[in-house]
């Protein structure tokens, strides 16, 4: 049995860790950290955890949490991320971080976006975790950075195109629309129940939400040359999942019947990635709770544009569930072990 | 006091519509038909009406109607309108249909996305019901056809940008999210509570809804030019409210704050067009219940786009709420009456 | 024109406070304050409000508030607004406050679930805000206690049996359902969208809530003696309303029909009230936005108790419109003036 | 591998079993049926399932069915089930039936709530499947009358103070509130988004509800006499869940500590069954997935009644989770076995 941490457990992200890995016959959850509640029980904190996980959260010691797991996942907000992986590496830990911390090349990018980074050394050996662009990276890495959820959802739905070429990558717009648990678990008033119910807005319009960066990475290597697009995200009253809404103008004579065929083939293998046959698009609701991403295709032919529409839980295959996604590649168990779910559906 | 009668009080515009002219001080309600529910109390059928509607639901017999009323709201589906209209004009009545059927002023548009046109000589006539783009029309027409709500929407948010000409537009993409009283009150297993509820979705993708002629048309007349745009609707789970997100490349070097000003002059003195305040943007919540369009507008400076993101109640500006401003100016009656209500929050 | 002040405005009841003196017309709001949020324009907080209210709001020092204002409603917490009561009283100007801080004949009561009182001299003379069961003495009144939400629903639902003396009044069951508007506009992690959505459960179980004196205090009244009940409130994923479902066995043998009567003429000429015919019960969704209070009424035979459900928006008849309401009768207006909006369905 | 039917597999039960049984290590789903879209895949009603199920739905023909299944789940509309079962069990097969058919003892029962009983003879051989309540009868049935979801909820809060006797049971009131789904997938206008949506209301009020003669059958047995409750079910604006509030006067000097002991020692062992600390009460949310029964307990020391609340899953604990859970006892697998997913939160 592998052990494994799970710091910064108390928010969605963690109890969403912490569910799954409940779930996965090879590891066993032997740390449990958060700040805010250290000493109590993790499942007083999140009573569906009750009879199921007896751990105490405990205060974020680095050295004590390396010593008690062989695998990290760290949950915690950008930098304070940064403050405690390198400890964890030194002693020999693997690290999953799901902070935007290890997710960028370039220090700059990262500078520009965040705050100076503490060890950009780090960089050039973290890993981005998605394992539909780069599975053979995340097997023998150390530290991996895994992506954001507007990234995972927008890189996997553009991938086929980027690859293929078959778009001018100067046109590329992506609306996309997210649950509220991506706001996380914050006090915060924008986020209470009242202010969200029966609303939907739009937030960092103009190309300013962090997540933008990290998709230009992903599709300018992709891509091979350097790719800019228009990203707006939203809020949708619901409690989970991302769709991204991708445009583009064609490049090449393509019909509906083709871009669904060209995503099929290649996406042909991959255990979590479904694509819809043509005509079909993706619902959040059909995504909720397990690691697929969803993806439907057609083009707009009055215009010569590409749709594409994706969709992901945002907790799962935009967060825990990739997490457990890397750690099973990474530690040699089969990629879909304890993330066979299927989505709860009502 | 004006007599007036809703055609096809059992939908969710029908009861808006009543809800409306309740507070309207220069109207009464004369007559209200329903075919599925003649012969009992509307206030039976929307409970919300007890103590304050006592009418019953009549059938749709047009001259008996036509007696009664001196304008009549048709809150009927496309086809049906167009049955009944005919016979209210030759009996010297006013008419705001709230159906598609005289949207159009090409007949042969009309027919390429709805069927054959039963009175097509009546599209010359009827005005398209839009106070902020024809006010002056409106105001002696026999006959309007009252805008779709995605259109209302949309093409207050562009209208600004196309009539000073400062977009290409080539590059329009207007990404539309509605909630759900827009599918009507049919009973459809895909309209369920559990269906639509925490699930987020696009539907006629691929240039395919209805709406998107009808916004072509009235961009073209007021770009002067043919416009044709990329639409995509969707679907949030919540009552009320449309929120559209449009891009286009910007043709002339403005600012944001250039745009915000262009805006707001352009929409000054409008009673029911808010254009926010740089940096602000429109959330659905803002203008439940109320007749308002909330308008924010930028720049991606990275890209060159112009982001116009707007909201409207679809079941209000977008329909019942659109309908009385019409009949107000119609009528000689101050455009705002019956509409100064706030909206609901929360 | 009245002028009226809102103090306290930055919470819900302020805002729906401001949302339905702006359809009165015969009033003014001449004063907005808010600790927390003073010097910004009151429409920046709620955009519901913008282009219809350009107040700012202001510190809330009362004698300048006084001045400004002839009658104030004071939307604070409890405590709060004890502490500035005294001096509108003292400056001649009425009040309706919707704290707990007046509701209450006896201090020692108020005492012991609340705090000290700071003038409790001032109990004997305000009055319990409650229409429909002391309007004679809220018209003279210069200070009212405008009634919790849960108190309103539940005595305006139990008022014609204790009256009637019909139920046996040791077996009164309150079991009552609030929307998380109830809950207030803090900060607080419990009230998080992703908490409260998609999930019901009870809270204050045990006979603990502070709106448990409240009802009794006003039932033994009604009955003569003293009333003691079991209440339980609980949370509903929606944002607005309450709903109380009473039980009580029957002390004399009435049919459903009976009660239904029984109850339609208690309340015959009250433009509030609406008893459903036999057979029909309230939902909160009929009563959304507006000032009634709808209630429904039967027997359960088998078991010989009645059962009485009762449904308010708590923001309007449970809280802002009932004080609109307070204030009409003290002033001399139609007492339904301003509040004749319908409810907002769907 | 045990070979399961799935009978009536469109509705929402019928995908909570295929979502469950994806899940379980020792079954396999070998036949699928649905009236009204025989003929299509189960992933195109479901797209949930895309990827995972690749059957075809077919048409209900009795003896194919058991031909092709050691066990068969009837998750059809009472009647429909007992119009199959019969053939089911001649050919030797066992089932566990989810609707009303084989839920009670005597037959007139039966009848006055439901219709004529077409094999009342069943009665005698077929269990009430709760295990909590009979879980030794259970293991050797043939044919297993899942219980209804109220009841499940109902009686597992109420068994421990019947079964010791410390209520009076005839001052027993059952408050229950139930999320949508428990109203099946049937395309009616009451069950649409916006008619349910943002409301709270009760049904069935008066003792009319058919769970109730099954509820007070349970009851009865438990009590060794004759119980006889009210009852008064509620619809809740979200997908899952339901909550029991029980009120009953104690027949004993019982303190919330002393109950919430009696609770504990009462269900010590049950896997699926959690006593929350004293003070503490459950949410629907936090069961939403899970097969558990999550109960809290207290006294209102002021009036002397007890205070139960239960909740479940109606979907899971109330439908295919207990009913997977009885398969697992009838098939000598582990009882936890395929139903160990925890919750999903938020």
């Amino acid at each position: 049995m592998l052990k494994v941490a799970v710091v910064g457990a108390s928010g969605y992200t963690g109890v969403e860790l912490l569910r799954l890995l409940h779930g996965h016959p090879e590891v066993t959850v032997s740390c449990v950290t958060s700040e805010q509640n250290a000493g109590r029980p993790v499942a007083e904190i999140f009573p569906t955890l009750r009879g199921r996980y007896a751990q105490q959260l405990e205060n974020l010691e680095p050295v004590r949490v390396a010593e008690k797991a062989d695998l990290i996942f760290t949950a915690l907000p950008h930098k304070a991320a940064m403050e405690v992986v390198p400890t964890f590496l030194k002693l020999g830990k693997r690290v999953v971080d799901l902070s935007a911390d290890y997710r960028f090349n370039d220090a700059a990018v990262y500078e520009s976006w965040y705050e100076p980074h503490l060890n950009p050394e780090l960089l050039g050996q973290a890993v981005y975790g998605l394992p539909e662009v780069r599975r053979a990276e995340i097997v023998p890495a150390q530290l991996v950075g895994n992506p954001g959820c507007y990234p995972t959802c927008t890189i996997l739905g553009l991938q086929p195109l980027v690859r293929q070429g078959v778009i001018d990558p100067t046109t590329v717009i992506v609306d996309a629309k997210s649950g509220v648990s991506g706001a996380g678990r914050g006090a915060k008033v924008d986020n209470l129940y009242c202010e969200v119910n029966e609303g939907f807005k739009p937030y960092g319009v103009g190309g300013v939400h962090r997540h933008l960066p990290e998709i230009e990475q992903e599709l300018s290597l992709l891509a091979g040359e350097q790719v800019m697009i228009s990203f707006t995200p939203h809020l949708v009253p619901m409690d989970r999942g991302i769709l991204a809404t991708s445009y583009a103008r064609l490049a090449a004579d393509l019909s509906p019947a083709d871009l669904v065929r060209l995503f099929g083939e290649f996406y042909a293998g991959e255990p979590f990635v479904r694509v819809l046959p043509q005509g079909s698009f993706p619902s959040t609701a059909h995504v909720r709770g397990a690691n697929f991403c969803d993806i439907g295709v057609t083009v707009d032919t009055r215009t010569g544009r590409v749709i594409v529409v994706s969709a992901i839980d945002n907790l799962v295959k935009g967060a825990a569930g990739q997490a457990v996604q890397n750690m099973n590649l990474m530690c040699g168990f089969p990629e879909t072990m304890g993330l066979d779910g299927l989505a709860l559906f009502p």
